[in-house]
């Protein structure tokens, strides 16, 4: 038999907008697992390793909006979560983990897989519960029942993220043989209608007269999913007031008419006189984590009079080191209000478009011409993005690779990355999850070492047909032979690239996926095609590059860039 | 340039006794990791997935019984380290956890890698410390460097266990070209002189007094490592007073005279009297945990008058919920002291004898006649282990038939396990960590799901030729078979075996490991001396049985035995 509770959680996550489910195998949380198993209204799936299962579900949950629910059992299970928590919390993504565990007075006894739960995310989590172990008395069942609740309103509260529910359980585990769940459809649950958000006309006008002492207004878009009507808003302030765009290819903001997504490559410009020409005065942000390590710097040496950044709630960073104002209502809101609230000087725009406009052809022809190497396959891939697709990319140097290059402004293509911590340990799992709740091709483009680090992503039984991997295999953690430091370290090879011998073509076959390897951007040229069909079911495509090489052809990259610009 | 208070993290950690060192790659722990590589006297490694890394410092410290330090960069890594150090926590193994960190300035401002590292690990370390972030201040110098000291002694005063060192880092990261580091060899250091932990003349003669109103004495042996002076201690005592002393096959005590190590299958049978004859007056216990659940449920059923406890220090459990006294010294000094302070009762000796001896034919009877399963392919393995070897038994089934079949008195066999969460996450690793730090072949008995959740324990370039992988590969989880509660529930083979696919062949090919499978026991007995010849080299053997077969063969022991009792 298994508790009522314990049943209705299932009950109350279904009601409240759960879809999916990801349990990991165990006995102590085998009432939740049937619980959820057995409930008509869930998708619930297994993995066994809890640190995939986890990244699996995050996925699930920022393709969907909606929440995730995790399950595992008591013991260190809990603590493989903890990366994709982690994750999460920092990338704003809601979960609701449930862990199983011994009841209280079996704490450090020596029991097996028991370790201490409570409060085990630290400080990576929105809000931790404890569900009581004793039921019998009504009011423990009320507090279960709130709990989920309330478990659920705060994961969706924005900034969305990760709670977690600690669930003591004592025998029997299983339901008799024969015996039916009941689902309680009158159980008890607390809906929560979320604020609005909105700039109110006062703060609105207030802000609109202080706008007017700006006359160079640059926008960065941080970390977020394609948005038509916030796209729309900034596109309406951006052609009344003459502001300037900026998005790195995470913010999804490519199809923006005018925005820049070249700041990677256009600010590693020595020119002090044209870094001046791009210093606004006033700095507006939104948005979660901006990639390009360029742009930081050049806003942390050319600092706007005021930043202001847009954010309905919430902890709000200083990544330029140049905040004066943090503003609580909508991206979208803030762009609608002020539209019209000042006029740019020209010229800035002019510098700007000038340079983005010499960057993207630069970019494009030495693409084109430059020989093999990481950029020029990365540029072949991006290039070859089914429409209408997704496409994750792994940390580190696969993101940093596809910002330098950005997507084309008529690609509709929506760009996932683990920023929240910028981990190499979750990718696959996150695509995996990703491509099991969308029905557009979904691409991940990593490097070896995030790939095989989270190989286990694939190791359940539902990779779907959507699913496309493509691996640049260096054999190495190549980024550490592309920044200055270890480069010139005799413990580069052994201690910070880490030379791998790994290739996919194995781990293609162990997990039936179609494989194919590539050496020289003609192979590429000629497998991407078949490769992206969406008839062609899940694969790999391995695309093999020298490491040495390419440090070789980044550098030429970077001079030749320098002599463009 | 490289501070020098971090350059003598290094120094510390080798004056005082550290050998193995294991890092993951990183820019922001690039001063730790030059720092540890370049020190002349320590052995420094590189695994890129940190969750295994941590497990494979954990089988080296275990090993040694010397701390191993491990460092990793920022973020995720961190806590990527945390399934291992709960298992060090538990398993009271030290380990000196070094994780980089940005400074507290750059926490929560959306940086790559960036979370939020102090007291990350929770209630599973010993100590947590800040490295201070500005070394100028002489004080400051003094601080880091009484840290490590004081670090690195609570890692090892009993019981040992993981500590924490979190350590921000500025840039410079890197040393100049030709720059030398200077490691100080006159820098700080605190010794530390344990305890010694021996029973008190007057505390044994109290005791020895209270010891005479029992007269059936049984010794449990928790887990812990080989131990002769232990073992000597120990027979001694049972000789001069008539104690039975029974052992796990992790309590590394088959080499004890008279010692029961049949009790998983003994203490299984139903007969009230049988069992009544068993029954302790004193139970005394020492060291970590019991596998063997019959062990556990009867003694809690059959209840001891008094339970007395022998551990030098640290929270003590009360597993057998019959505790009735803590005795603050070591095991050997108790067993030593207390030599004939009471005399048995002739008969309680004899009724455990009795029963283990026929437990003892039996097994070895059935084992040689029942058709092939995991159960008879394990006694084969078992029986063939090298002598003077090192075998580490996974979680979940493997370390239960291990338990099952036990050891027999002549093997000289160091057994190890994962028996402080008992999760299935890092055993392969730890079982490459125990292979690193020893001259012995170094078995591990594995099921596939604890393999292929941790393969990751095999991706680096310092796989040892001692080393030995049996995989007993039923495709599943199949103790949800051999248990009573899942086997009758639908969700059986989807959401508790959680059926896969894999074999180990491919994970052979790719790390360069030799690879044999077997199917019957035939193929088995002949594979088994070449497998484990010195001069075999790093090999995979894998035993492929049928979960459904494996479940009727159990089933029929089971039976078989109960009649045999």
């Amino acid at each position: 038999m298994i508790q009522a509770p314990v049943v209705n959680i299932a009950e109350i996550c279904a009601r409240k907008g759960v879809e999916n489910v990801v349990l990991s195998p165990g006995s102590r949380c085998a009432p939740l697992t049937i619980a959820f198993a057995r409930h008509p209204k869930l998708t619930v799936r297994t993995v066994s390793d809890e640190r995939a299962a986890a990244f699996i579900a995050l996925g699930m949950a920022q393709t969907t909006g909606k929440p995730t629910v995790l399950v595992c059992t008591s013991g260190t299970a809990a603590l493989n979560y903890a990366p994709a928590v982690a994750e999460a919390f920092f990338l704003q993504v809601p979960l609701l983990v449930l862990t199983a565990d011994r009841p209280p007075e079996w704490i450090d006894q020596l029991d097996g897989q028991t370790i201490r739960q409570q409060q085990v995310y630290g400080q990576h989590i929105k809000l931790s519960f404890d569900f009581p172990v004793a039921l019998e008395h009504p009011d423990a069942v009320w507090h279960t029942e709130r709990m989920v609740s309330e478990a659920l309103n705060e994961a969706m509260a924005f900034p969305a993220g990760p709670v977690h529910i600690n669930v003591p359980l004592r025998e029997p585990f299983y339901p008799a043989d024969g015996e039916a769940l009941q689902f309680d459809t009158q159980v008890k649950v607390i809906e929560e209608d979320a604020n609005v958000f909105d700039l109110s006309p006062m703060h609105s006008l207030k802000l609109q007269q202080e706008m007017l002492f700006f006359k160079r207004v640059l926008i960065v878009a941080g970390q977020g999913n394609h948005d038509p009507k916030l796209l729309q808003a900034l596109q309406t302030f951006m052609g009344s007031t003459g502001a300037v765009a900026v998005g790195d290819i995470i913010s999804n903001t490519q199809k923006l008419a005018g925005v820049v997504r070249h700041q990677d490559a256009i600010l590693a410009c020595p020119d002090p006189e044209k870094m001046q020409s791009l210093q606004p005065d006033l700095l507006i942000t939104f948005g979660k984590s901006v990639i390009s390590k360029s742009l930081k710097l050049y806003l942390r040496q050319y600092k706007p009079k005021a930043h202001w950044h847009i954010q309905p709630a919430g902890q709000v960073a200083d990544t330029f080191q140049s905040l004066t104002r943090i503003i609580r209502c909508t991206p979208a809101s803030f762009f609608r209000s002020m539209a019209g609230s000042t006029r740019e000087d020209a010229g800035y725009i002019k510098a700007w478009a000038g340079i983005e406009t010499k960057a993207g052809k630069f970019l494009k022809d030495f693409t084109t011409t430059a020989p093999y190497s990481e950029l020029t396959a990365i540029s072949r891939v991006l290039n070859s993005l089914p429409h209408q697709s997704n496409l994750h990319l792994a940390n580190s140097m696969a993101v940093r690779y596809a910002n330098i290059l950005a997507l084309q402004p008529e690609q509709d293509v929506q760009v996932y990355a683990n920023r929240g911590t910028s981990g190499i340990d979750g990718s696959t799992s996150t695509t995996v999850g990703c491509a099991l709740s969308s029905q557009r091709i979904t691409t991940l483009l990593t490097g070896d070492m995030a790939f095989f680090y989270d190989r286990n992503g694939l190791w359940h039984n539902y990779l779907p047909a959507n699913l496309r991997i493509v691996i640049i295999n260096n054999h190495a953690g190549g980024i550490f032979r592309l920044i200055d430091g270890p480069r010139r370290q005799p413990e580069l090879e052994e201690y910070f690239e880490t030379r791998q011998q790994l290739d996919a073509r194995n781990t293609a076959q162990d997990f039936g996926l179609s494989y194919t390897a590539c050496h020289s951007l003609e192979e590429l040229e000629q497998a991407l095609p078949a490769f992206f069909a969406p008839v062609a079911g899940a694969g790999i495509l391995e695309i093999f590059t020298d490491s040495k090489a390419n440090a070789v052809e980044f550098a030429a990259y970077k001079q030749a860039l320098l002599k463009a610009l």
